[in-house]
C-alpha cells in the first residue's frame, strides 16, 4: 500500500492501480477552461540523483513561455534572464472579474531539526494537481534566506523530484528582493544614528537650517514629508519654514529619539553570528557617540513582512512610513516618516512589489515571493502573489501555499496574519507528516543534524509511531481544525517506513479528525507520487467552505489575545507576563496599536517552549514571562501586528 | 566663439558653421560598416530641465533593440526588465577575428568638490561620435554605489542632455552585481571570525572532525579546496584524511589567523558612518571573542576590484582563491582558499562577471560594469566591457570609458593597473576641465557644496583662469602625455563662462601639449554639443600610435614604484616612509607581493595630500609618512595590485 486515499471513515477510495480511471473522473468535473500548458518530463533514476543534479538535468522553459501559458500578458512580464521574470500588478486589474481559484495551504507537525518536507511537498502536489490531473495550479513559494542557504539547511528550492528549477536562480539572489530589502533598512538604520547625532552635537537653529535651508528668493520650501511630519505636530497649512516660531521649530528639528527604546537594527542576509552583538559609532568622527546593537538577518526584517503583507506600491509606501522605529523622550513612537526617509525607502524596494515567476520540475507556474522567517515574523509567501495566482488559475484551479515551521507557529500566524489582512479564506489545509518526526514525538531518541539517524527512526516501531500520532498529529490536526477548514494529513514516505507504519498514520488522523489522509511519494516519483494527495485535496476543497473563522477578534486586549494562542494552539496552562513585558504591552497599547493581531514567536521543534518537550505536552507547561522583549516592536508598517519576538519562556 | 575645435598650433579647424561639411567628410574616412541604430532625439528645453524630468520623458528603446542593433545575438543577451540585459562573454570568442576600436579614455583635471563632468562628457562626446559623426560607438560607465546616490553627491547617470537612462535603473540596484559582492564579501567575512572562534575553542582532533568527517564507509573523504590547501602545506596525493598524521590533521585544521592582521572588512552600499568603527563579537554565544572592525564601502572592496579586472570567471574565481585575508602567527599569508570559500564567493558572484547593457538618452549603447571606488580602488569600469565593446564597435569604432577622479589618480590607474592587465592601448586621452576649476586652482575662494558660488566664478577673471590653466592643466596634460597618448582637451562649458575665458583655456591647453582642444556643451546640448570635441577624438585617434608606455616597470620595488608615482604624477620631492609603513611593505615583499603594480590612495582634490593645495604644488610638499596602513591589503585576489590606501601625508 505504498499509495493509498483515504476518506475519513478509513475508507480506502483509491489505490495505484486505477489511476487512469481516477485521472478521467476528475477531468470531466473540471468545467473552467483549462490551461494549454507544455508540461516536462524529466527522467527518473533510482536511487534518486542529488537535487543540484536533477535540476540541473532538467532544462526550463523559457519563462516568456511559461508566462503566455498561464495568461500572463507580454507587457506585464519583466524576464530576469531567460528564467525568471517580475510579474506586473496589473493582471490584478485585469482579472478583477475572475473569480479566485481554491486556496491550499501545506502546513506541517511539529519538526525534527531536518525538516519534514513541507516545500517538497508543496511542489509535488501541484505537479500532480497539474500534469496529472489536470487542473490549473500554481505554487505561491517564499524566497531563501542566503543564511541557511549557505549554512548546513541549505536552500529551498523543495527535492529530489519535486524542486523549482533552475536551483541555484532560486536559491541564490533570484530577482534581488532581499538585497533591495536589505538596502533600504540599513538606510532607514543609518538615518536613526545620523539623525541621533546631528541632535546631540547641532544647537536648535543649525539643526533647522540642515533640515530647511533657505532658497535664493529668502525662502524656506517645505517638502511632502517635511510637512506631514508638521502635521502631525499639529501644525498645518504651512508652505515656507520661515513662518514657524521658533518653538515650532525646534519641535520639528528633533525628534528626541529615546536611544534605548530603539527595535530597528541593521539587517544582513548572511549567518554572521559575529554581528548579533556589536557596538557602533567607534570611528573617531563620530565623537563617542556609541552604541549597543546588532544585526538581525534580513528575511526577519520588518520590511520583509511588509513586503509579504502589502497590497500594492501605495499602499507599501504608507507602510513604510507608518513604520515605528523606537520612542521619544515622552515615550511617542517615531516613525520613518519622522525621519524623512519614506520615499528614499520606497523606491529602493520599487520592484520588490512584483512576484518573480518560475517553474517546477514538471513545468507547472511558481510564484517566489517574500520570505519571511516563520520564527521572528509570520512566515508565509506574499499576499500579492496569492492574488494573482488565484486570478490566473481561474475559479476552478489551485493555488498552494506554505507557512513555515508546526502548524502551530506558521499556520496560526497565516490565518490570523495573513488571510486576515488579505481577505482571503483557505479551502484546505494540508498537514504535512512523517514517520520519523511521529516516532521522535511518540519518545524517539534524538534527531540530530549530522548525526546517523538511530535504529528506532530506520526500522519499523509502531509503539513510538502511535503515541507520536496520538500526541503531536492529534494537537496539530486540531489546531487546523480550530479554524474551521477541512484538513488533510499528507503522510510524506521515507524509504524505510514500512506499510505497517503508513497505514497506521493514516487511520490515526482519520479517527483525529482529517478529512482525508493519504501517502505520498513525491519527492522520489514527483508528481506521480502526489496524485493520491492532490485528489484529496480536490475532495476537500469541492464540500462546500464557508466556516472559516479566525482564533481571535482584534478587538481583544493584547494580553488576552497572547493567553488564547497560548492556551488553545500550544496547549498552555496560561500566561504569566513579566513585569517588563506588562510594561511594553501597556506602551504599546497606549500608543494605539492595541489592536493588532498577535505575531509569535518561539521555537520550532516544540508545541511548548521548551524544545526537548517532543508530542502534545499539556498542563506541565505554562508560558511565564517573555524576557526577552528588547527585539520586540509595534509593527504599524507591517500594517500592522505586533510582534514579541521570542517566547523566551522558562 | 562657443564652439570651436583647435589644433596644436592653435589652428582653428572647424566652428558651427561648417558642420554639415566636416560631418561628410568624416563620413567618408569610415570603411568599416555602421551599424544600423535608431537614434533617439530627445525634446530640448531651455532652461534645462531636471535631471530626472530629462530622463523620464524620453522613453528607452527596448534592450533587446539596443542588442540587434549593435550586433549582439538574441542567446547572448539576459534581459533584466525591458531596459537593461546582461550580454554574455561569448561574444569575445565570437567575434575574436575583428580588430578592436578606437580605446578613448576620459580624465579629468583636479576637480573641485562639485566635479567637472568626466561622465556627462563620456556620454555627450559618445553622442556625437554615433547620431552626429556616425560612428560606431560604445560608452563604458562604472555601476554606482549606493552610498552617494542617496548623498549630497546624487548618481552617476551623467546629467543634462548628457545621460543614461533610465535614470533610476541605472543609479539603483541595475543588476545586482554591488549586492552580490557585498553578499560574496560578507560571507568571507563571517567565515574567518567563525574559524578564528571556533580554532580557539576546540582541540585540535575536534577542529579536524568538524572539518573533516568520517563518512559511513570509515573514509574521511577530502574537497577539492581541501586538497589544494594541502598542497600548499607540502603534502600531495592523499585522498582520505585517515591517512594525515596527528601534526598534518593539526597543521591542516588550524589557519592561525593572527587577529591584528586581518585586512578583510564587512561591507556595506549604504553610507552609514556608524559603521566605521565597530566591535563585534558582543553577544554571548560568542564567549568574549570580541575584535575592533570596521564596513567599508561596497565599491571599495577587493571583490569590486577583482570584478574590474577580471577577464572571465574562471579567471574570476583564480583571483579569489587568492585573496589575502591576513597573515598567521607566522606571518604567511591566509587565503581565502585557505578559509575553504572560494566556490561559495564564486558562486555568489557568478553573475556579475557579465556587463549590463543599457543606453545614452540618445540611443547609443552604454555598457555599466564594476564599480570601483577612485579613492582606496582603482576607479575604472571592467576590462570585460571595455573587451567587448572593442569587438563590437569594430576596428573603426569607438569605446569611451572613464577614469575616476582627477588625472594625477585614476588615470595614472587606469593604465599603470587596468591597462596593464588587460593590453589594450588607449588611443587617446580626453581631458575634462572646468573654467570653474581652473579658476579655484588659479587661487579662487575655496567652492562649497551647498554654499553659492563666489562672484570670482560667476563673472569673467581672466587672471585666476591663466594661473590655474599654467598650473594644474599643465601639469595634468604632461601627466597625461607621459603615457605616451595624444590628449584632446575639452572645455566642459557653464553658462557664465565667457568667450575670452573659453579661448584662453583652449590657447594654453595647447600650449601646454594637448593635441586638440574643443569647448563642448554636451550637457545643454547633447551629443550636438560635443561635435568639436568628436572630431579631435577621431583626427588624435587616427594619428599613428603605438607610444604608450607604463610609468613604471614592475620589477622595481614597491618602495620605488610608490616613489615614482609620487614624484612624477603627484609633483612631490620624494616619499619618506614611516617606520610601520616601511615594515608593512617588507612583510608583502617577503611574501611575495613585491612585483605588483601600486594602487594609490590619495585625495583627489590636489594634485598633493592635502586637499586645500591647489594648482599644481611642487617643492613644498613631500610625501613622508604612511600612517593609516591598517586597510592596506595585498591584493592578490586583484590579480593584482599593491593596495596602499589613503597617503596620509604630513
Amino acid at each position: 500500500m505504498t499509495q493509498a486515499l483515504y476518506d475519513n471513515n478509513g475508507r480506502e477510495l483509491w489505490s495505484n492501480g486505477d489511476e487512469q480511471t481516477m485521472v478521467r473522473i476528475e477531468a470531466k468535473e473540471t468545467e473552467h477552461p483549462n490551461w494549454s500548458i507544455h508540461y516536462l518530463k524529466p527522467e527518473h533514476h533510482d536511487p534518486v540523483p542529488s537535487d543540484i543534479a536533477i535540476s540541473r538535468a532538467q532544462p526550463p522553459k523559457d519563462v516568456e513561455q511559461v508566462a503566455r501559458e498561464v495568461g500572463v500578458l507580454p507587457e506585464e512580464l519583466d524576464p530576469y534572464g531567460r528564467k525568471k521574470a517580475k510579474v506586473s500588478l496589473d493582471v490584478l486589474k485585469r482579472l478583477q472579474h475572475v473569480k479566485n481559484g481554491k486556496y491550499v495551504v501545506v502546513v506541517g507537525i511539529t519538526p525534527t531539526p531536518l525538516g519534514e518536507g513541507k516545500s517538497t511537498t508543496s511542489i509535488g502536489l501541484s505537479q500532480a494537481l497539474g500534469p496529472h490531473l489536470h487542473k490549473n495550479v500554481f505554487t505561491c513559494l517564499r524566497q531563501p534566506s542566503q543564511g541557511p542557504t549557505f549554512g548546513i539547511k541549505g536552500g529551498a528550492a523543495g527535492g529530489g523530484y519535486s524542486q523549482v528549477i533552475p536551483m541555484e536562480e532560486f536559491n541564490l539572489h533570484l530577482t534581488g528582493d532581499i538585497h533591495a530589502i536589505t538596502a533600504a533598512n540599513n538606510l532607514l538604520a543609518a538615518a536613526i544614528d545620523a539623525r541621533m547625532f546631528h541632535e546631540s552635537t547641532q544647537k536648535d537653529e543649525a539643526l533647522f537650517n540642515r533640515l530647511c535651508p533657505q532658497n535664493k528668493q529668502g525662502k524656506r520650501p517645505l517638502s511632502a514629508v517635511q510637512k506631514r511630519r508638521l502635521s502631525r505636530l499639529g501644525i498645518n497649512g504651512i508652505d515656507d519654514g520661515n513662518l514657524l516660531t521658533p518653538e515650532q521649530r525646534t519641535q520639528f528639528s528633533r525628534l528626541n529619539i529615546d536611544p534605548s527604546t530603539i527595535t530597528w537594527n541593521r539587517v544582513i542576509d548572511t549567518n554572521d553570528r559575529f554581528l548579533r552583538g556589536i557596538e557602533i559609532g567607534l570611528g573617531p568622527a563620530e565623537k563617542g557617540h556609541t552604541r549597543r546593537t546588532q544585526f538581525d538577518i534580513s528575511v526577519a526584517s520588518e520590511l520583509m513582512a511588509i513586503l509579504a503583507l502589502t497590497t500594492s506600491l501605495r499602499d507599501m509606501r504608507e507602510r513604510i512610513s507608518r513604520i515605528v522605529v523606537g520612542s521619544d523622550v515622552h515615550g511617542k513612537p517615531v516613525t520613518a516618516d519622522d525621519i524623512g526617509v519614506t520615499d528614499a525607502l520606497t523606491v529602493l524596494m520599487r520592484d520588490t512589489v512584483r512576484p518573480t515567476l518560475m517553474q517546477t520540475l514538471e513545468g507547472t507556474p511558481v510564484f517566489v515571493h517574500a520570505g519571511p522567517f516563520a520564527n521572528i515574523a509570520h512566515g508565509a509567501s506574499s499576499i500579492i502573489a496569492d492574488q494573482i495566482a488565484l486570478k490566473l488559475v481561474g475559479e476552478n484551479g489551485y493555488v498552494v501555499t506554505e507557512a513555515g515551521f508546526g502548524a502551530d507557529i506558521g499556520m496560526e500566524k497565516f490565518f490570523n496574519i495573513k488571510c486576515r489582512y488579505s481577505g482571503l479564506e483557505p479551502s484546505a489545509v494540508v498537514l504535512v507528516s512523517t514517520v520519523r518526526a511521529l516516532k521522535m514525538h511518540g519518545g524517539g531518541p534524538p534527531v540530530v543534524p549530522g548525526n546517523p539517524l538511530k535504529h528506532e527512526y530506520t526500522e519499523e516501531n509502531l509503539e513510538l509511531l502511535e503515541k507520536g500520532c496520538n500526541s503531536n498529529l492529534r494537537k496539530q490536526i486540531e489546531n487546523c481544525s480550530m479554524f474551521g477548514v477541512p484538513v488533510v494529513v499528507c503522510v510524506n514516505k521515507f524509504a524505510t517506513d514500512t506499510d505497517a507504519e503508513l497505514e497506521l498514520v493514516v487511520n490515526r488522523a482519520l479517527a483525529h479528525g482529517a478529512r482525508y489522509a493519504a501517502v505520498s511519494t513525491h519527492w522520489s516519483k514527483g508528481g506521480a507520487g502526489a496524485i493520491q494527495l492532490a485528489h484529496a485535496v480536490v475532495r476537500a476543497t469541492t464540500a462546500p467552505g464557508g466556516n472559516f473563522k479566525f482564533l481571535y477578534p482584534l478587538n481583544l486586549s493584547l494580553e488576552e489575545k497572547i493567553n488564547i494562542i497560548a492556551r488553545k494552539i500550544y496547549g498552555a496552562d496560561g500566561v504569566e507576563f513579566s513585569k517588563e513585558a506588562l510594561e511594553k504591552l501597556n506602551c504599546y497599547t497606549q500608543q494605539g496599536f492595541g489592536d493588532l493581531p498577535i505575531c509569535m514567536a518561539k521555537t520550532q521543534l516544540s508545541l511548548s517552549h521548551d524544545p526537548t518537550k517532543k508530542g502534545a505536552p499539556t498542563s506541565n507547561f505554562i508560558i511565564t514571562s517573555f524576557f526577552s522583549l528588547q527585539r520586540t516592536q509595534v509593527d504599524s508598517g507591517l500594517g500592522a501586528s505586533l510582534r514579541l519576538p521570542r517566547v523566551n519562556v522558562r
